[in-house]
C-alpha cells in the first residue's frame, strides 16, 4: 500500500503472482463454472446473478449484435479492415461511433422510464416534462427501417414477461414502455413503435443496471457484429474498401 | 440487386422491414434460446456448436476479462473515463490496444501451434525454425508477474482435457503446448510457464477458431473488463486522472 | 451525378483522375504556396486567411501540442505503443481522450465567451446566468498545476493584444476573457486564472472559429505531441507498460 | 526523482508550476515565433529546422490532407459525427484507419528507399530482393484512381529538386523514387507512377525522418482532412448515416 498505489483502486480484481481474485472469486473457480453472461454481471455489478437474471440479460445482448452493413459502425468496421489494421483497431473504430444517436439511445432510454417511474401514474405529464427538457425524439421508440415492428421487440418484451410472471423481475419498466408505446400510437398519425434501444432497456432496466451500462452493454453486444463482419470482411479480401463503388465518387457542391 | 448493393455483400445476415434474419435463423428465434457465447460462434462462424463446444469456448472468454489496472488497456479505460467521454469512447481507445503485444500473442500462439502440428513429431526442429522466423520471444508462455504459474492456464488445460476425454476435441493442440511448456522448463534455467494467450489459444485452436479470431475473441473478453473498470472509475469520479499521483510527475533527461 | 454520389456531398474537394481540386484551388498550386496551418484554415472554413489571421491561429496550434506524460492522452500514447500497434493507433487511442474534460475544454470556453457578447455590458448577470445552467466549473480558468499563472496564457493574450492593435482582430473575446479572469480574482480567495483552454478560445473565438473547432483544432494541436510522445516511447522500448512501475501494483478495496 | 517518476522519462518536455519547457525553450518563446510545422519538427526531433526545411516539410503536410469522401478514413470521420460523438471521436475512429495499407505506404516507402540506397549502383538486384522479401505491390507507387499522373507527386519532386539545388537537401531519394518509376514503365506495360506515398516519402527521407514518422506525419496531415468533412458534415445534418443510400441495402449471399 502507498498513495502510488492508492492512485488506482478498485474493488474489482485483487492480484499476488499465482492468484487472480476477481470480485472475492479465485479466478479458477470461475473458469469453466460461470457463463460469459454470468461473468459480464459478476464484473460490472460484484454480485452473482440468478439464472434466470442471466438469461433475460442474455437475451438483450444476443438481440443487438448486428444491424447489417448500414449501421455506421459495421460499415467502418468493413472498411477499417481493408487498410491494413489488426481486428482490435477495426473493432476500437467501430465502438467509438455507439454515440448518443448509434446505441447510446438505451441509455437515454433508461433515463426517461425512471423518470416515468419516479412520476408515478401522471404519465403524461411526465413524458411532456421529458420531452420539454429533452426534445421529441423519443429514445428508443421509432425505427427508420423496421415498419410497423421491429421483431427483437415484442420477443424481447415476451420474455420480460415471463420472468416478470416467474418473479425474476417487477415488470414495471415492461409496463411503462408498453404505455409509452401505446401512448405514441394513440396520439401520432404514424405509430412509433418499440425499437431495439428501447426493449433492451426495459431488461437492463428490469434487470437494475444503472442507465450508462445500457450503453455499454450494448457496446458489448455489437462488439460481436463488429468482429464478425469485419473477419468477414478480412476473408473477402479488398484494400482501402470506401463507401460505395469507386465510380461512384461523390458530388462536389461548392 | 445492384452495383451498389453488391458492394457490400454479407453472408452474416439478412433484413427486410419486419425480418431480421442472422446466418439463416430469425432473429426472435435465436433471442431467448441461445447464449451470448453461442451468439458469437454463431456470427463469427455461421453454424451452432454444440453445448459442450459452447462450454469449452465460454471458459476461454471468462479467464481473460480483466488482469487489472496495470494492464495498459485498463488503466487506459479508467484514465478516459475522466477526459469526459462516454462508455463507448472509453472502450474504444482501451480496446484499440490489444495489439500483438498486448492481447494479440493468442493469434501469435495458435500460428505457432498450426506450425508444430503440422511438423509432424520432430517438433523440436519446428519450434526452432518457428525460432528462426519469429524471434524468442515465444508467444503465449512466460509471465513477468504470474511465476511460477497463470492460474488460469492450468484450469482452462483441465477443461480440455475433459473435453477431449469427452470427444468434444482432439486435445492435438493441448498436446502440443504442453510439450512447449515442458521442453522451456528442460531447457532454460527459469522456466516459462504457459500464461492465459498460450492456453486460451489452446482451446480456439481446439475448436477450429482461425488465428485472428483468437485475438479478436481476446478482445471480447478483456472489453468486459475495461468495461467494469470504466464504469468503476466513473463512480469514484476524478478528472483528467494521469497515471500516477500528481505530485510525482515524471524525468525529464535532455 | 447520381443519388449514390449525392449521398456523399462536400463542398471541400472535387476530383478526376489527375485532378485534386481543394476548395476550388488545384492542389499544385496550394503546395509549397500554402503553410499547413493556412491549408488548416482553408479545409476548414473555405476561404484564405490573411498571413496576420494565420500567424495568430498559428500561435494557438504551437500553444497546445503538449503537457507532458501526466496528461491522460499523452500517457496512453506511450502505452498504447509498448502493446505492438501502429504510431496512428496510438494516435486514435490518445486523441480520443480529449473529451469534455481533457481538451473540449475550449469548445465550452467559446460558448461561454459567446455568451458573455451576446449579454452586452451587464457581465455579471450574464456570468450567473451561465453558472445557473453548466454549473460552478467556468472552462477555461483556472489549472491545478500552473498556480498561479499558466505561462501560456499571458502569451497568448500579448499575441492577441498585437493582432487587435494592428486591426487584425476586434479584441473583444480578449476584452471578456480578461474580465472574468478579473472578476474570479476578485470574488474568490483563490485567484482561477485563465488556463491553455481560455487563452486559446479567445484566438479562435476571435478569428471567427464556430466553438466546435476549438474542440478539433486542439485535437489538432495536441496530436503533434501525442505523435511525438508515442514515438518517443517506441525508441525507449517497453512492452505492455503500464501506469506504474510494476512493484506498486493497486490497491484492492472490496 | 523517484522510481516513480522515472517510469515516464522524457527529453521532450519540462514542467514546473508557472514554466513549461519543451526541448528545453520556454514555451512562451515559441508561441508567436514558431510555425506549427517548425514545431512539429522541434517536437518529433528536439532541434530547430531551418526556414527552408521546414518549407519542404511543409508541402509535404499540405498534400496529404484530403483525398475525399471516398477514402475509408474520410467516410469513417462523416459517418462517426452522425452517431452522436464528440468530433475528438470522429477523428480517432478514423485516424486509427490509417494502416498499412492506408496511409502506412508512406513508412513502407522510406523503407524501400533506404534499402535502394544502401544497395549502391545496382539498384535492379535491390529492387528485386525487396519484392521478394516485401512482395510485389511496391510501396508508394500506383494509383486506381489518378491515372497515368497523380497531381501531386510532380510539384512535390519539383519542390525537392529545388530544395536539392539550394543545398537544403542531398536529392539521394528524389533520384531513387525517379529511377523506381522510369524503371516501372519500362518495364510493366502499364506505368504505375509515384503516388502521394511515394513523393511524401521522399520529402520525408530527404529530411531525415525516420520511416515510421513519415507514417505519423502522414496522420497530422490527414487529420485536417478528417477534421474538416467531420465538421461539413456536422453542419449538414444526418443521423446514423451508412455507407450508401438506405433503399439500396446489401446483398446477401448464404
Amino acid at each position: 500500500m502507498s498513495d502510488v498505489s492508492d492512485w488506482w483502486e478498485t474493488s474489482i480484481i485483487d492480484m499476488e503472482p499465482g492468484r487472480i481474485d476477481i470480485r472475492g472469486h479465485a479466478i479458477q473457480d470461475l473458469i469453466g463454472n460461470l457463463s460469459f453472461c454470468q461473468m459480464i454481471w459478476l464484473m460490472l455489478r460484484g454480485d452473482m446473478p440468478t439464472t434466470d437474471q442471466a438469461r433475460l440479460m442474455e437475451a438483450a445482448l444476443v438481440a443487438g449484435v448486428d444491424h447489417g452493413p448500414q449501421a455506421p459502425s459495421i460499415a467502418t468496421a468493413r472498411m477499417a479492415i481493408t487498410c491494413g489494421v489488426g481486428l482490435q483497431s477495426a473493432m476500437a473504430s467501430a465502438v467509438n461511433m455507439l454515440g448518443d444517436i448509434h446505441g447510446g439511445a438505451g441509455e437515454q432510454a433508461v433515463l426517461m422510464y425512471h423518470h416515468l417511474r419516479d412520476a408515478g401514474q401522471d404519465r403524461k405529464t411526465a413524458l411532456q416534462s421529458w420531452i420539454d427538457q429533452h426534445g421529441p425524439i423519443l429514445p428508443g421508440f421509432g425505427h427508420r427501417f423496421h415498419k410497423p415492428v421491429d421483431p427483437r421487440a415484442p420477443r424481447l418484451l415476451q420474455l420480460v414477461a415471463e420472468s416478470a410472471a416467474n418473479g425474476v423481475v417487477t415488470g414495471v419498466f415492461s409496463d411503462i414502455a408498453t404505455w409509452v408505446e401505446n401512448h405514441l400510437a394513440e396520439t401520432r398519425s404514424t405509430p412509433l413503435p418499440m425499437n431495439i434501444d428501447g426493449a433492451t432497456a426495459v431488461i437492463f432496466a428490469e434487470l437494475g443496471f444503472e442507465a450508462p451500462l445500457a450503453r455499454g452493454l450494448f457496446c458489448l453486444s455489437r462488439s460481436v457484429g463488429i468482429l464478425a463482419h469485419a473477419w468477414e470482411q478480412k476473408q473477402q479480401g479488398g484494400r482501402n474498401k470506401g463507401p460505395t463503388p469507386p465510380d461512384y465518387r461523390w458530388t462536389y457542391r461548392p
